[in-house]
């Protein structure tokens, strides 16, 4: 570990737009399950616009940031060879391994770990408020690191990854692939892609069946909607593609956002993804003209998922609007205190299921560093049309940058704090 | 069919309270799809109470009832042999069929009937309304009967069940076996069931892990509540304990209803079916303190799945309380203009996933079926402390049963209509 003490990062200030680039203590080694990380790569994300804008009702400044890549520099007791019972994962990190941090804490080895539903840890702490300061730093402190970071050096392949594209594994990729498969391993979605009727698609194989027909064409293609194409929202389309193309399912895909350049952007990018397969169709809409649109896709019947991305009360009104009966709202959206817009009777009468929720960044990695590592063409890149990432800007930027991001003058940023 | 023109019919009138017992006409074919049934059984249903109270708003009188089992007396044209381009389902039913009727009518043809989401059959009515009359009569007609019917005739065993068991399967039966597999088959319930963490647990077999720890005993044994314990509650209490032990799997399972009467006929009825297995836990709870109980049985976390067999906004309330991260509701209850008592912030902070709506009973019938004929010990019996149903009564009585039904006084009965 360097033997400088200081060093610089972004702190929030409360009450409200007020980012400080300061000159603070490097973190030190607190408890046992430590790491001190070196950052390579720290990523602005809309939710920062939460603390920013005041909107998080924080009392204490706090170091901003819950994604980043970087280096393992130090590491607590519990990482130390001759250290007893402690689970295997506190034994594969090592000091100089490149690591992927979740936006979230998990220790590893509690029931919610165990069972893969990390992002609710008994443990679980968010990176870049007060209590566990976060990566727009030069440092940072990981608690619980065997559990929470994932080492990046056995990884086949690993270098033909921009680190622009790794830091897309720490928030955004997975949760658009979480959403993406939680619409797919839906029981009432696997009629569609088992050729099974229900109950049959999702039972143990020795109940009977009840002499159905046989499918036709329309019973096993999906028509599924994606509800806003910020940076989550087109990577959830890559990833809902990505499977529905591997997987050769039928599919229509209509992905939504009242923003023209937003639509603009990932038509592009099916541009580039899209391919030559003949499984399925992709197309951008206006939230205005989105329900006569799919109504005529579906005989008037609707989506089979609607994926909502957005996280507020007219996107979960939309995604009920769109979806059919026995349909499935797959909510990835981060959510305030509204009330959830539907009545019972509506749920009832559409037989709706609803999915809401954290992505378990922790326990999606292998699958969205599978899809990272295919789509090196739209995910690695910076800048371009087709970019997710538009710049790799320096800490003394920050200032200008949240204001510009808080505005909607700029997509998404990259800082990285030894430029 | 007799030669007899007229028939007795349990006919509601608007605007409420308002049933009588009238002579009316036998209905006859009036589509070639249509079969007439002769009744044998036809049960009073909870449900019948909205159309009761007036609560329904209905305008045109009625006759009532949306469960019955009975002959097959006369068929439509596409029933003839000679008829052609009708799906297999159209051949299959004869005059003299021994029928068990879903409470809704369902095509067997459509996109919906297909894939086994037959309760949203897009031809779907709902027997005992003004437009379909119901089964509290001496005959019916049953419109796209060759979908809707399911023949008892060829099913193994049918002789061993009691009639009273079989009318059980129109309606209330196939809804417990519907709740209870849906939260079985949910893809958040599947690390549980599979011993795979997420998303292992749910995916095709080529996506890598992401090195969890082995599952401890906790990680594999199931915490359910039901909440309600009327008549569609205790036959998904019945259907959740026969699938844990079938699959034996660990469970723990808690019945909730504020109703001492109903608790302890629920208890009755596990001393029946608990037996003797290794496998799991079942209790009743009052719902004052089971927020407490379920805290103590799971160290906090919650319950698994939790089943809301009631139908308003505080079961929905009590079940988002008790369910832990990343649990499923899972809501058969009939709901109506209410909306649903949750907040956006609530449903992200804990994974929450819902699942609404009618029970598709046309599909769920060779699982409900395969169920009956192992239960008979509690479900084929009528009047005994452990039965569902109370007693089989004749039309003349129907005055009063409703009034008392509607009072509380008196739990399921079935009408023997030529009693």
């Amino acid at each position: 570990m360097t033997s400088v003490t200081s060093q610089r990062a972004v702190r929030w200030h409360p009450p409200s737009y007020d980012i400080r680039i300061e000159t603070l203590p490097i973190p030190k080694i607190e408890h046992p399950d430590d790491a001190i990380v070196k950052i390579q790569l720290a990523g602005l994300c809309g939710s920062d616009l939460h603390m920013y804008r005041g909107t998080a009702r924080l009392t204490e400044p706090c170091i901003m940031g819950h994604e980043f890549i970087g280096e393992v520099v130090a590491l607590g007791a519990s990482f130390h060879p001759s250290s007893t019972g402690r689970p295997h994962l506190y034994s594969t990190l090592h000091i100089g391994d490149k690591i992927v941090s979740p936006f979230t804490v998990s220790c590893g080895e509690c029931h919610f770990c165990r069972v893969g539903f990390t992002c609710r840890c008994v443990e679980s702490r968010l990176f870049g408020t007060p209590l566990t300061p976060g990566g727009q730093a030069q440092y940072v402190r990981v608690p619980r690191a065997g559990g929470t970071l994932y080492s990046l050096q056995d990884i086949p392949d690993g270098s033909l990854l921009a680190d622009s594209s790794l830091l897309l594994l720490c928030d955004i990729l997975p949760t658009g692939v979480f959403a993406a498969f939680q619409s797919l391993s839906h029981a009432k979605t696997l009629p569609f892609t088992t050729r099974q009727p229900y109950p049959l698609s999702a039972s143990p194989p020795q109940i009977g069946n009840a002499s159905f027909l046989p499918f036709l064409e329309e019973d096993t293609s999906l028509t599924m909607a994606v509800i806003g194409l910020g940076p989550v929202g087109v990577c959830t389309c890559i990833a809902l593609l990505d499977m529905l193309v591997t997987r050769k399912l039928k599919f229509n895909v209509i992905a939504i956002d009242p923003n023209e350049a937003r639509r603009a952007k990932m038509a592009s990018i099916y541009s580039i993804i899209g391919g030559n397969h003949q499984f399925g169709e992709f197309q951008v809409a206006d939230t205005n003209n989105v329900k006569e649109l799919v109504a005529n896709l579906t005989k008037g019947f609707g989506c089979n998922a609607v994926l909502e991305v957005v996280g507020n009360t007219s996107a979960l009104r939309l995604a009920y609007e769109l979806v059919r009966p026995f349909g499935c709202i797959n909510s990835v959206g981060v959510h305030s205190d509204h009330t959830v817009p539907y009545k019972g009777v509506e749920l009832y009468d559409k037989n709706v299921s609803l999915d809401f929720g954290r992505c378990p960044v922790r326990a999606m990695f292998p699958m969205a560093l599978e899809l990272l590592l295919k789509r090196q063409d739209v995910l690695g890149s910076v800048g371009g049309e087709t970019s997710l990432v538009e710049k790799i800007a320096s800490l003394d930027d920050a200032v200008q940058i949240y204001d510009d991001f808080d505005k909607g003058k700029c997509g998404k940023v990259l800082f990285d704090p030894f430029k």
